[in-house]
């Protein structure tokens, strides 16, 4: 799957990787969403680095956030600039050590990375399928996960791990298949969106929606749902950093020119940084998904799904060991709905590790180079196999 | 100017009001704006309530925020729905008591409530300006309320009062024309804006700009970019409140409705509290409006104004009394940018209060009910005239 290769851009890597699929729910034998609505076939891409043991016992599951992929770590060819979302922490000797796991990473369903998503092609109209995707939830992205996992041979993961929406998905995994999840590490995430976070990601949707070319979801024969995406990027851009990111990142810098130009132009250097997030982005990502992914996320409520609407009640499922991570400056998800969800786990006798990272650069901070972050990952995964 | 009569709907008020106009700078003699622009003739709307003493003493200046207007307080007529938007603070008895001062309000340059703004017509094409409206600045604002002052004879201001840009304004009139101002109290504002209140107004322009509507700021005989507005509006409202502010007000109460619906109509009712907003504004207020007026806020830099980059030095030309208040919940304009603030002013030898208040309302809350912010107004006017 991966070859260990020494890589001129990023030092150690796990080298070379590939994308690959896994098809199921083929009709009759639909996948069932939690809607009742049926899906079928669903492919869920994947890509993995390490080798599985004999005993299959050291898999890590790595769960990717709004906007990721499959591709976490190491290159699609030796030409490629840029390497996997989280190859700072997956790879040989790293933080999740592909020396000693095996590591899987799948596309969530309702994306538009390789997984079947809206814009996928829809069998029984032989289009894409559009808003008549059926709305998928954080359940039902575990549960195309857990067919992957099944068809990789692996009984029980070693641990489930990711940030944001990633890290939903890793609580789900502990209260879903309990006994399949060893540890857990959900970071920079929470039990369910606070109505601020509910807030952003509909004026996100809104926007899009707004955006004439979104033509109800059905605009993949035409122009796209461009500006709105865009706008809407800006706005997840601005919930990724915090006041004090910005500050220490932009402040009031201006765009190298001499003076105020008196005009509507980019002025301040933050104003063209989101700009070109706003641009880069659509070229890369799907409106569809966006609206099908953060409405999951807005639904999403542990207490809910599992706890008659109690979290602490949701935690008596689980039976993985936690390492739960938040960051200081993490606006979107803050420490407070950390500290919630560990007191619910504690109320249930878990294994809890909590930690509360010093860090300025906001809801990002799990996705970049902290070396604390990385040294609680590597221990606890260390600590973690050592007791399987 | 004003009526004193009980209102049935909100007790005591300052009664029927009515929208008054000044008009100067025509041409030949137009206003020079900081850009170097010419602009004229130039209408500043603007209503009073209260009487002016004999000896002109007793005039407070408020100055409203981005979407507000000259109506302060009182009604239009006996069927007036609503009062104006700070009827809870001025009237008779209230924080600032219209029994004893003479409360002016301006509509600001930019604006779309009666003063000149990108929506009057240009008299050189006989059309609305539109984007050919030139930029104007917080002190090109505060020059035309001073020829407002000036026509209605007053030589010192009690107190400028202001929140939010009407603050940014307050700061701008003790700086420019320091010997008229006796007092001022700046409320939820800051010297500057930080890079996160940049980012929030620049993706609000963008999502306006990307409405094919907008037309290049040339609507105004056709279709208007309300979809743009609108998102512009509840992104707004999203700085406007808290993180704890939406919590109390919404949480994850659901629309009323059975259960999830599995579509992408507004489920919460945080999703239809900002659709509902973004409907509302743009029933009356202009999308090329609230580019200016947001993208003077943006420029405005004390430090820059008059210090040579250093706020403390721009606060040495300050005489004014001030009353700095802030907000605990308020994250568009945090209580260390007030901080900073009253600092620089410190450094001056200013007399200055400093006030955080305690409030979960987030920036709004300088324009809801609170009564140690009603108190603290009511005293600093006292103390202020008996000291003039």
């Amino acid at each position: 799957m991966s070859e260990y290769i020494e890589h001129d851009k990023s030092g150690i890597t796990v080298g070379i990787v590939a994308k690959q699929y896994h098809t199921f729910a083929e009709p009759p034998d639909e996948m069932v969403l939690e809607s009742g609505a049926r899906i079928g076939p669903v492919t869920i891409a994947y890509e993995t680095c390490g080798c599985l043991n004999a005993s299959k016992t050291n898999a890590v599951l790595i769960l990717h956030a709004l906007s990721g992929d499959s591709h976490v770590a190491g290159y699609y060819d030796r030409n490629d600039p840029k390497p996997g979302w989280w190859d700072i922490m997956v790879g040989p000797g790293k933080g999740i050590d592909t020396d000693k796991y095996f590591v899987v990473c799948s596309n969530i369903l309702g994306s538009c990375m390789g997984s079947t998503g809206p814009c996928s092609i829809n069998p029984k109209t032989s289009l894409p399928y559009g808003i008549d995707f059926p709305l998928v939830t954080i359940p039902d992205m575990v549960k195309a996960q857990k067919a992957l996992i099944d068809h990789l041979g692996i009984s029980r993961i070693l641990a489930v791990i990711g940030g944001s929406i990633g890290g939903m998905q890793v609580l789900e995994w502990s209260l879903r298949y309990p006994e399949m999840v060893a540890s857990a590490i959900p970071l920079a995430t929470t039990t369910r969106h606070s109505a601020l976070a509910i807030a952003f990601n509909e004026v996100s949707r809104q926007a899009i929606m707004s955006d004439p070319n979104w033509r109800n979801g059905h605009y993949y024969s035409g122009l796209k749902p461009n500006l709105g995406l865009a706008i809407a990027r800006m706005i997840g851009h601005i919930t990724y950093l915090s006041d004090e990111a910005m500050r220490h990142k932009f402040g009031r810098r201006l765009q190298p020119r001499a003076d105020f130009s008196f005009n509507f132009d980019a002025a301040f250097e933050v104003e063209n940084y989101l700009r070109h997030q706003g641009i880069k982005f659509v070229e890369r990502f799907d409106a569809n998904s966006f609206l099908y992914i953060t409405k999951a996320a807005d639904y999403y409520d542990i207490g809910n799904q599992y706890g008659s609407g109690s979290t602490a009640e949701a935690f008596s499922k689980a039976q993985a060991k936690f390492l739960v991570i938040s960051f200081t400056s993490d606006w979107l998800y803050p420490t407070y709905q950390s500290s919630e969800m560990v007191k619910a786990m504690k109320k249930n006798g878990l294994d809890v590790s909590f930690c509360e990272i010093e860090a300025e650069w906001g809801h990002d901070a799990f996705l970049l180079p902290n070396e604390r972050l990385t040294e609680l990952i590597r221990a606890f995964l260390k600590r973690v196999y050592s007791e399987i």
